[in-house]
C-alpha cells in the first residue's frame, strides 16, 4: 500500500479545488437553480441535454485530483527537471530582462491577464492604449506606416507577409523568394504555407539567386540568422520594378542602430518583439509584429487599433477595420488570423515606455559591443569570425571541433548554436554578462578576461540609423517606478476583466483562470528556457507535455496530439493540413473538397482556403442544426473529391445535435475525414468524446476549455488531436524531428503557458472536469430559463435544452422599440458587465456562455440586468420613454454625463445604477459610446500627438 | 583584476535603479525645481539646508550599486543558503497554506501592500472592512466582546495584556502569574516588560503555584506549549474573586474545536493568527490578536476598527477611539503601541472567509487527527506520549536518545522541537503530510505507514466547543475563486494607495516600494523557515542580516544593531531598555530621568514610561527648535539621575536644528545617554550620521527610510543601532543567546521582510542612498516654495529651508473662512490625494513629506490641488461662497452626490474635478465624510448584520 500525498480525514474537503474553487455554484445554489430549470438533479438535466448516442461510455479518471498545494509541488518538481543555462542560441529568441514592475503589474496581474479581446472598446481603453503604443513603437522602428497589434510569432508573420504579397503584388508570378539567411523555422513555415496554395518557394542568396521577374515577392532577414547585415535597398527597388513585394524580417532591437526596412523601401516588415522584455519561455508566447506601407494596410491580417471619438467627441480607442478577413471573406480570405498576442504586445510596449529611446538604444549598443568583444576573443584564439560587420550574432567555423566546443560550452553553463556540421553561432543579448563571454572563450580554449579586450563597434557603416524613433511623449514620460506603476494601474482600471465581473462571451469560455494555475509560469525554470535547447535540458517540459497530451487524449478519445499550433485558427489550419497530407500519402491528393455548414465560424472556411481546399457550403436548418439532406447531397455530389467536413460540436448555435454521428459516418463513407472544431469542448469534457463520435481530428482551445487566460486578446494555444491513422501526418518541425509541415515558429507553440492547462487538469481530476462540464451546461440553462419571456432563446434541443451557451434574440426589439443589439450590449456596461458575443453566429443576437466558474449570485446579477434592459425597451415600446433619448441609446453612461448638464427624460440614478450595477464599487466606463464609423473614416493607428499625455520628463 | 558582474559600455545607464527608478524627478526636472527654489545646484541647496557641523565627513560607499537583476540574483543566491525543511517545531509558529488567490491578490498586490494606515477612513474602506472581518473572526473564536485590529506578535500581545491587567485589576497586588506552559518567548517578553515597572513575575504551574491573592493577573496558555489542554474556568473564577485579571493565550485554530477563553470567563485573550494563511517567515511578520471583555475595551492598546455612518447616513468604517494612549496620555500611557499588522491581519481574515467555518473546522480536525496518528505510532514504538488529550502538540520523553533522534529527523527533512534535555516535542499542522509522519517514525526507529493506524480523536471531552462561530454572512459567502478574487479587488479599489497617487504623509516617508524589492519575500526559501530552526538551516538569513547590519552601521555611524524590534515603537522601547541596562551594569541603576521635548512623538514618553523612566519635558521654542536653555537647566537639575534624552533629528518640525551636537554633549556631560529617534532618517542617510553627532542609540524605521511598504498599517521593522559601549546591553532572546531582554517573539523580528530593505541598499549603493536623501530634501523644499503665499510654512532653518518635510499652517483659514484642517484633508481626496499628516506635531497644520520617489509632475499635481483649495477658502473669505455649503465642507464628494439632487451653490464639475483630479481615471471616494462622533458614541467593532453583504451561499 502506498502512502497518500495528503490526509483526507474529514467529509468536508477544504482543499477540493474543483467543487469549491473552480466551479462557481455551491451545492445549495445548484439545487435552487435546478428547481428553476425544472429538474431534480444535475444528472437529470445532463441526460436531457446530451443525446444518449454521443455520451461517452467510461467516466474520465486519472487518479485523485490534486489540491492547489499538491499541484504547485508537482509543478515545482517538474520545473526543476528543466535546466536553466545561459542561452546564446539566438535564432529569433534572445535573453531579455523583464522589468519587475512589468512582470508583477501586467504579466502577474489578473486585471490584465483575464481581460478579453477588446471588441467592446468602451471597456477596453486601457489595453487599447497600450496596443496603440505598441503599434507606434513598431512603426517607428521599422520606418513603415501602419503596424498591427501583433501576430502569433515571427515565422507565422513572415508567412502572412507572403500571403499579403501574393494578393497585392502587381506581378503575376507564382513563386516567392526566401533569403537563405532567414531563420530555419521561418523558412519551414513559408514552405508549409506556400505548398498547398501552389506557390513555389525559392530559397537562396538574394544577391545571386533572386531574379525579380520570377517572383511575386521576397523576404530578407535583417540581420541574417548567422549575423550578416545587408542593405536590401537595391534589391527592393528591383523587386518593385517588376511589381513584386519586398518583405524584411527584422530584429527589433537591431533597428535602433540600423537603417529601417522602410528606409530601404520595404513594403512589409515582420519580426518578433520577444526581446522587448518577454521571456523566451521555451518558444512562446511572444508578440510578433507586422508593419506595412499605407497602401496595403487593408490587406494586413490581425487586429489594428485605431483612434476615434466617443459620443461626446472625446478621444477613444477602438479596433479599426474590425470586421474583415475571415469574418467577411470566409473562404476567400488570405488569412485565418483572428487573434493577437495582446498580453505580450502590452509587455513589449511597456518595455519601450520603461526604457525610452535612450534606454533601448543603450541596450542595443551594449549588446553589440558584447558581440564585438566576443569576436575579439575568438579572433585572438585564431578563429575566423563571420561576418565582418554585425549587430549581435557571429558565426565561427571550428571544423571537426564543433561537438567538442558545444559540449564544453554546455559544461560551462552556456548553450551555443550548432550551425551546419562545422560552425558555431552565437547571439549576444541584454542578459549576457562578462562571465558568459569568459566561459565561452574557455570552451574555445582561451583563458581571457574581458579586460583583455577593448569594446568597440563593428556595425556596417553604410547602414547606421540616422532617423528618429520613439519621438512621441509617451516614450519620454518620467520613468520612475512610481509613475510606471501608476500608468499601468490607470490603464488596467479602465478595462473590465474577469477580476471584476463575469464575461459571458458565447464561444469564448471566459472561465476562471485560477491563481494556482498562473503562479508557475513566471518561474525561471519555465520562462527562461530557449526553445532550441538540447532535449536533456527540457525534460520537465517534455514530461509535462507528454502527460498533458495523455490527458487530452483521454478527454477527446484521440490517439495523438500536436502541441504546435499556438492559436485556435492555427489549430484548424494544422488539422486540415494533416488531413491533406494523409490523403496525399494515400494517393488521394485530388481530394480537396471541404464541406462546411453556413453556421461555421469564419475561421473554418478561411483555414480550408489556406490549405488549398475548395469549400462547399452546407445549409443549416431553421433550428440551427445542419441540414442533413443537404449534407448528404453535397457529400455524395463531391464523393470523389471529398477531403473532409468541418463541423462544430456542440454546434455554434449552442445545441447538441442528434445527427452528429450520422454526419461523421456519411463523410467516412465517401472517403472523407471529419474535422470537429473543438471550440465548444467545454460542453463535452467528461461527457462526450469527439474521437468516439466519429471525428478524426480536432483542435482544442486551451485558452477556452483549459483555463489559459485570454490576456486581453491573446495568447492562446490550439493543439490538435487526431486518430491514430492521422498521427504520422501531424506537423513536423526543423528543430525537433526535421520533418516538414511546421505551423509555428516553436515546436511546442506557446509552451510556457501549458503549465496552466496542466495544473488545471491535475487539480480538477477527471471527475472534476466532468462536473465542470455539467455545471457549465447548468449555468447556461439557468440563464436561458431565467430570461424566458423577456427574450427568445433561438436554438434548443428537442428537449428544450441548450448546451453550455444560449443565443438570445434581440432582433424583435429593433422593430418594437428601435433598440439594437448594440444598445443592449452597451447598456450592459452600465450594469457592470461585458456584453455577451454580439451578432454571432446570427446577426442581431447575443450568445451567452456563463461557464461553470460563475456563481448563482453572479448569474442572477446578470439576469436581473438583462431583464431590466428588456423593461427599458418595453418602456419605449409603450411610449413611456423617448425612442432616441433613452438609457439604452445613451449607454454607456459616464461620469462626464453625470457632471454635465442633464437634459434627459430619465434620472441620473436610472442611468447609472440599473439593476446589476454595484453601488459603492461601480465600474465606470471611461468613455461614452465609441464612434466606429468615424474611426474607420479617419484611420489613425499610432499615438496621436496630444496634450493629455503627461509632460515629457526628458 | 576581477570580472565585473555586468557590462557598462554606455554613458546612459538603462539599469540605474537609484536615479532612473527609485528617485522620482529626472535630472531635467530637478534643474527646473531648483530654479523655483532659487538654487543653482542640488548640492547648493543641501549645503544651505544642513548645518556644516552635522555633515558626515566621508561619503557613503559600499561598492557599485546593483541593477534590479543583479540584486534579484544576489537574493536568490542568498535564499538558496536557507534550507527549507518540514517544521514540526510549533511553539507559536505553524505550517499553513496561503491560498494562492490571497498570496497574489493581497500579499503581492501593491494596491494592498502600499496603502497607509487607515487614518483617513473615507479612502480606506476596503482594508477597514477586511479588518472588521478580522475583529469579528477573533471575537467569535475567543468568545470575547471586542477585538482590536491586531498587535505585533503573540508575546508582545501577552505583555500588553499584562499591562492592561495591571491598569484595570481591582487587586492592588504587584505580581503577575505566568503559566509555565506558556511559550518560552512569551515568558521572556513578560519578564522584560515587568521588570522595569517593578512588577514581579511568578512562573509556575497554575494549578499548584498560583494564589490569586498575590497577583493582579495571570496568563495561561491554551493549549500549553507542550500540548496540555486545561480548563481554566475554576482558576479564572478564583482570580476574579480577588479582583485579578485572567488572560488566556490561545491557539486560534484550536479554538474551532475547544471551549473558548470567553466561555471560561477570561477577561483577555491573546494569540497569533499566523496559522491562518500567513507564512512563518523566520518569525514574522504576523498578526497577533487581542480580544477583551466589553468592560475593558477602552484600555486595549492598538487600533480598533468600528462602524459609523457617513454624511449621507450610509455605513462607513473607521478607526474607533483613535486618539488615545500615547497620543493623549503620553508619559502616562500603559503602552506605546501605535501600529498593527494590517496586511497580515487582512490575510488571516481572508483565510477565514476563504475557508469559512466548515473549512476551518475541517482543517483543525485534520490537524488533530494527524497528531493522534503520530502519537499512536510513537506509542507502538513504546514511547510514552504526553499529554493524554491534546490538540496538535505532543511531547515524548526519549531520555538520552534526544540528540540522536533530533538529528535523525533532520536527516529525514523534519525539524522537531528539543524540549529540555530528554524530551522531544512536535506540533502537527495544516501542511503536515503522511510522508512526514512516516519520516518522524523512522527517526524514532519505526518503519510504519500511516495505514497501520486508525485516525481518531483525543480531544479533552470536557472542553469540546459547543458554541457557534463565523455566523456572519461574510464567512458564508460563496467561496469560488471568481468571487474571492472580485471581493478582494472590490475592497482594494475602495482604497487609495501608492499605486495610484503620492501619499505625502509627513513623518511617514511613503516612498516607492519597488517591485524588485518585493519579489523575494514570497520565495519559500525566505517565507517557509521556522524562526527556531537550527542555525545551519538559516545561513542565508544570517548572511543577509549581517550584511544589512553592516550597511546600517555605515549609514548611522553606530557599531552594532539589533534586528529584534518589529516596529518603531518597539525600537524606542528596546533602545531605552538598552540604556537602562547599561546604567544598571555601571552601578547607575538610579538614573531614571528621561528628557523629552514637548514636540516629541507620543511614543517617546510612552516608551520611557514603559521602561520605568521619569519623563521630564523640555520646552520648545517658537520656531520649533528645542529650547536649549530649558534643556540645559533640566539636564543640570536632574544631573544625578539623568538616564537619557530622547530627541528627533531632524526635528519633528522638519528642520535640521543647529544645536543638536550641543544637546548631545550636554547630556553626556551629565552622565546621560542620547536616544535619537530615527523616524526622520530619510533626511540624513549619506549626509549625516546620528553616531557622529553624538547620539548613542537610535531605532530606524525600515518601513519608512528603507522601503518596507506600510501594508495598510503594518508590518514594520524598528531595529536599533547603538554605539559600542551599549552593544552588550542589546536585547537577548531565549532561542538564540539565551540572554534576557527579549522585546519580540522572534529573535530577528519580522525577518522575512528584511529582503526589501537589503535589496534597496544593494540597488541604491551608498551614492544612490545619498542622492535619494538630497532629492527628498529637494522635493520638500520645492513644495514649500510652491505653496508660498498660499500657506505659511511653520518651521524653517535660519537659511529658510526645510528638511525632508514641511509643516504648513491651515489655522488662519479657520478664522478667515471657517475652513478646518479636516476640510482641507477631505477636499484633497476629491483631488485624488491622501492627505498629509494632520494636526501633528501642531494641531491645525498639515505636515507634508513628499519623499524622493515622487516626480515633479506628481508634486505639481499636489501643489495645484493645494493652491486651488486655498482659492476655494478665499472664495469663502470673500463671501463668494457659502460658509457652510461649499466644496470644502462637503468634501469628499462621491458618486452619490452626483446622482442625487444637486442643491449646492457650486457646480458638480467644481465638486468632482478640482485641480489635481484625474479626468478619466478619477479616484472616487466610496463614502462621504465619515462621522467620527457617531462612531465613538455607537461603538460597533464587529461586522454589522446587514443586507448589503452578498447572500450567503451555504
Amino acid at each position: 500500500m502506498t502512502t497518500p500525498t495528503e490526509f483526507q480525514f474529514t467529509d468536508y474537503q477544504p482543499y477540493d479545488f474543483a467543487n469549491r474553487r473552480h466551479i462557481g455554484p455551491s451545492p445549495a445554489e445548484m439545487t435552487d437553480m435546478l428547481k428553476v430549470i425544472g429538474y431534480n438533479s444535475l444528472d437529470g438535466l445532463i441526460d436531457a441535454t446530451l443525446p444518449p448516442s454521443i455520451r461517452q461510455k467510461e467516466p474520465l479518471v486519472w487518479g485523485a485530483p490534486m489540491t492547489e498545494r499538491e499541484a504547485l509541488d508537482k509543478l515545482r518538481e517538474t520545473a526543476n527537471k528543466n535546466k536553466v543555462l545561459v542561452s546564446l542560441i539566438g535564432q529569433g529568441y534572445y535573453g531579455t530582462i523583464t522589468p519587475p514592475v512589468i512582470q508583477r503589474n501586467i504579466l502577474e496581474n489578473p486585471a490584465w491577464y483575464t481581460a478579453y479581446t477588446p471588441y467592446q472598446p468602451e471597456i477596453s481603453q486601457g489595453r487599447l492604449e497600450a496596443l496603440l503604443n505598441y503599434q507606434t513603437m513598431v512603426c517607428d522602428l521599422t520606418g513603415l506606416d501602419v503596424a498591427n497589434a501583433s501576430l502569433l510569432d515571427e515565422a507565422t508573420a513572415a508567412a502572412e507577409g507572403m500571403a499579403i504579397a501574393e494578393r497585392v503584388a502587381k506581378s503575376k508570378a507564382k513563386a516567392f523568394f526566401v533569403d537563405a539567411d532567414c531563420h530555419p523555422q521561418t523558412i519551414a513555415l513559408i514552405r508549409t504555407r506556400a505548398e498547398p496554395l501552389g506557390w513555389s518557394v525559392i530559397v537562396g542568396n538574394p544577391f545571386t539567386d533572386l531574379d525579380p521577374v520570377d517572383v511575386f515577392g521576397a523576404i530578407f532577414q535583417y540581420p541574417g540568422t548567422h549575423g550578416h547585415v545587408h542593405d536590401f535597398t537595391g534589391l527592393i527597388s528591383r523587386l518593385h520594378q517588376t511589381g513584386a513585394i519586398a518583405i524584411v524580417a527584422a530584429d527589433i532591437l537591431a533597428l535602433t542602430l540600423l537603417k529601417s526596412p522602410g528606409e530601404m523601401g520595404a513594403d512589409i516588415a515582420v519580426g518578433s518583439s520577444q526581446r522587448f522584455g518577454v521571456p523566451v519561455g521555451y518558444g512562446g508566447p511572444h508578440a510578433a509584429y507586422m508593419s506595412v506601407k499605407d497602401a496595403i494596410k487593408r490587406s494586413m491580417p490581425g487586429r489594428l487599433v485605431g483612434v476615434s471619438v466617443d459620443a461626446r467627441g472625446n478621444r477613444a480607442y477602438r479596433l479599426s477595420l474590425q470586421t474583415r478577413e475571415q469574418h467577411i471573406r470566409r473562404e476567400k480570405a488570405t488569412s485565418n488570423i483572428c487573434t493577437a498576442q495582446v498580453l505580450l504586445a502590452v509587455m513589449a510596449s511597456m518595455y519601450a515606455v520603461f526604457h525610452g529611446p535612450k534606454g533601448i538604444k543603450a541596450i542595443a549598443q551594449q549588446v553589440h559591443q558584447k558581440a564585438v568583444l566576443m569576436a575579439k576573443g575568438l579572433e585572438k584564439l585564431g578563429y575566423k569570425v563571420e561576418p565582418d560587420t554585425f549587430f549581435d550574432t557571429i558565426t565561427v567555423d571550428v571544423g571537426h571541433m564543433q561537438g567538442l566546443i558545444l559540449r564544453a560550452a554546455v559544461a560551462e553553463g552556456v548553450n551555443l548554436r550548432k550551425v551546419g556540421e562545422t560552425k558555431i553561432g552565437m547571439s549576444l543579448d541584454e542578459r549576457t554578462r562578462p562571465a558568459t563571454l569568459e566561459a565561452v572563450w574557455r570552451a574555445f580554449g582561451g583563458i581571457f578576461t574581458i579586460a583583455d579586450f577593448e569594446p568597440s563597434y563593428r556595425l556596417p557603416k553604410g547602414l547606421l540609423r540616422t532617423s528618429d524613433y520613439f519621438t512621441h511623449p509617451i516614450f519620454h514620460m518620467n520613468r520612475a517606478e512610481s509613475e510606471m506603476t501608476r500608468y499601468i494601474r490607470r490603464l488596467s482600471d479602465r478595462d473590465l476583466a474577469l477580476d471584476r465581473s463575469m464575461i459571458p462571451l458565447g464561444s469564448c469560455t471566459m472561465k476562471l483562470n485560477a491563481t494556482a494555475e498562473m503562479l508557475p509560469i513566471t518561474w525561471p525554470e519555465f520562462s527562461d528556457i530557449h526553445p532550441f535547447v538540447p532535449a536533456d535540458q527540457a525534460l520537465g517540459y517534455r514530461e509535462m507535455i507528454d502527460d498533458l497530451i495523455e490527458k487530452l487524449c483521454a478527454v477527446t478519445g484521440y490517439d495523438a496530439f500536436s502541441m504546435q499550433p499556438n492559436s485556435g485558427a492555427q489549430g484548424e489550419y494544422a488539422g486540415l493540413l494533416t488531413i491533406r497530407n494523409y490523403h496525399i500519402a494515400n494517393g488521394d491528393g485530388h481530394r480537396d473538397v471541404c464541406l462546411i455548414p453556413t453556421s461555421a465560424h469564419g475561421t473554418n472556411p478561411a483555414s480550408a482556403q489556406m490549405v488549398g481546399m475548395k469549400v462547399v457550403v452546407v445549409k443549416v436548418r431553421e433550428n440551427g442544426d445542419i441540414d442533413l439532406d443537404d449534407f448528404r447531397a453535397k457529400a455524395e455530389e463531391h464523393a470523389a473529391n471529398l477531403s473532409c467536413c468541418m463541423i462544430t460540436y456542440p454546434s455554434t448555435h449552442g445545441v447538441f445535435e442528434e445527427t452528429v454521428k450520422e454526419i461523421c459516418d456519411l463523410v467516412h463513407d465517401h472517403g472523407g475525414q471529419v474535422y470537429l472544431d473543438g471550440a465548444n469542448m467545454n460542453a463535452m469534457v467528461g461527457l462526450s468524446r469527439p474521437g468516439d463520435i466519429g471525428s478524426d481530428v480536432s483542435h482544442l482551445n486551451l485558452h477556452k476549455t483549459f483555463c489559459i487566460p485570454h490576456g486581453g486578446g491573446g495568447p492562446g494555444m490550439g493543439p490538435i488531436g487526431v486518430k491514430a491513422h492521422l498521427a504520422p501526418y501531424l506537423p513536423g518541425h526543423p528543430e525537433t524531428d526535421g520533418r516538414s509541415g511546421a505551423v509555428s515558429a516553436a515546436a511546442f507553440g506557446s509552451a510556457s503557458i501549458l503549465p496552466i492547462s496542466w495544473s488545471y487538469c491535475l487539480m480538477m481530476g477527471g471527475e472534476g472536469l466532468t462536473q465542470a462540464t455539467k455545471v457549465a451546461i447548468l449555468n447556461a440553462n439557468y440563464i436561458a430559463t431565467r430570461l424566458k419571456g423577456a427574450y427568445d432563446v433561438l436554438y434548443k434541443s428537442a428537449a428544450g435544452r441548450v448546451a453550455h451557451e444560449c443565443i438570445i434574440d434581440t432582433r424583435p426589439l429593433v422593430d418594437s422599440s428601435g433598440v439594437t443589439v448594440d444598445d443592449v450590449a452597451k447598456r450592459l456596461i452600465d450594469c457592470g458587465f461585458h456584453a455577451p458575443t454580439m451578432s454571432w453566429p446570427v446577426a442581431g443576437t447575443l450568445m451567452i456562455e456563463p461557464t461553470e466558474s460563475e456563481t448563482k449570485a453572479e448569474l442572477d446579477r446578470f439576469c436581473e440586468a438583462m431583464l431590466a434592459i428588456r423593461e427599458e425597451a418595453r418602456a419605449i415600446e409603450d411610449g413611456r420613454m423617448d425612442k432616441v433619448n433613452n438609457p439604452l441609446k445613451n449607454a454607456p453612461h459616464t461620469v462626464e454625463d453625470l457632471v454635465g448638464e442633464w437634459d434627459r427624460p430619465y434620472s441620473r440614478e436610472q442611468a447609472c445604477f440599473p439593476p446589476g450595477a454595484f453601488r459603492v464599487d461601480k465600474y465606470w466606463s471611461p468613455v461614452n459610446r465609441v464612434d466606429n464609423v468615424y474611426g474607420d473614416r479617419n484611420l489613425i493607428c499610432t499615438c496621436p500627438p496630444v496634450e493629455s499625455y503627461a509632460e515629457a520628463a526628458e
